[in-house]
């Protein structure tokens, strides 16, 4: 199994639910660049029965309002690239979670260039922008305690 | 009232549900890009209360389907972007929805950057990138019938 979502484990989620993760991703374009994925390798958003379907949003849209609070922002983007042609490199399906600020990056366009190539990266273990193992661990440990932080204050129900 | 897309009426739409319309893009950076939005104004994701939310994205998937079909392509690209660091330029919630081809782009990052200016065009009357009114009207009509075929064949309901 040559897919590197499906090696993730329970130590690299900062938070999950039954059947989804939220991950913190490899080689981040911008602080706080996160992922959502579902624990089984599923490689489609067609592949979800209904019922996951929605707890994948709704998990989604919760793990994303507390990335703008997190990150300080009110700004974002929430991306699904499916298949290669869209820029899709990994085929296990995932949500990109963005949080974004004025002028992060020097051209517009390069939230998406540096996404397919941050895409890459989770597979080419040969490049240098990728985070360092302990780097990782660090952030996921960060984001897993404001996360339940979070969520016990805002009295919110993961999915 | 400036918000261009509250001024869209069912004539502009493709498909609908009680609360959500499928739009074709004014601007649409390649065949297919269509917009799922709100019929009411509300700007951020986080505004819709739990079951609107479900019913906007279960309505967008089947949308996103039904595209890729009609557009005979299996990759697309489903983003996002809320508040201008983002590429908001419309403060109306709304889904992108881009049936993708193999180099159907110059360069992979043309998409965002032709996104962020189809947003802009939305609202600016004098960019000619923009479809006639007249091209717009056959494009709705033509995925109206197509849609109205397809979730009944697929024997779908429309949330």
């Amino acid at each position: 199994m040559n897919c590197p979502f499906c090696l993730k484990t329970e130590a690299d989620f900062f938070m999950e639910t039954s059947r989804f993760a939220a991950i913190y991703n490899l080689a981040p374009i911008v602080p706080g660049h996160s992922l959502i994925i579902p624990k089984q390798h599923i490689e489609s958003l067609f592949d979800l029965p209904d019922e996951a379907f929605d707890e994948m949003m709704q998990f989604s849209r919760q793990i994303m309002k507390f990335l703008c609070d997190y990150f300080h922002t009110d700004a974002f983007d929430w991306a699904i690239q499916e298949k290669p042609p869209a820029g899709q490199s990994v085929a296990h399906l995932h949500l990109h979670l963005i949080p974004r600020y004025e002028n992060d990056l020097p051209l517009p366009g390069d939230w998406y260039v540096q996404m397919v190539a941050s895409e890459k990266q989770q597979i080419d273990i040969h490049t240098r922008a990728r985070l360092s193992e302990e780097a990782l661990k660090q952030m996921t440990e960060r984001l897993k305690q404001a996360a339940a932080a979070y969520f016990t204050q805002n009295q919110t129900n993961i999915t």
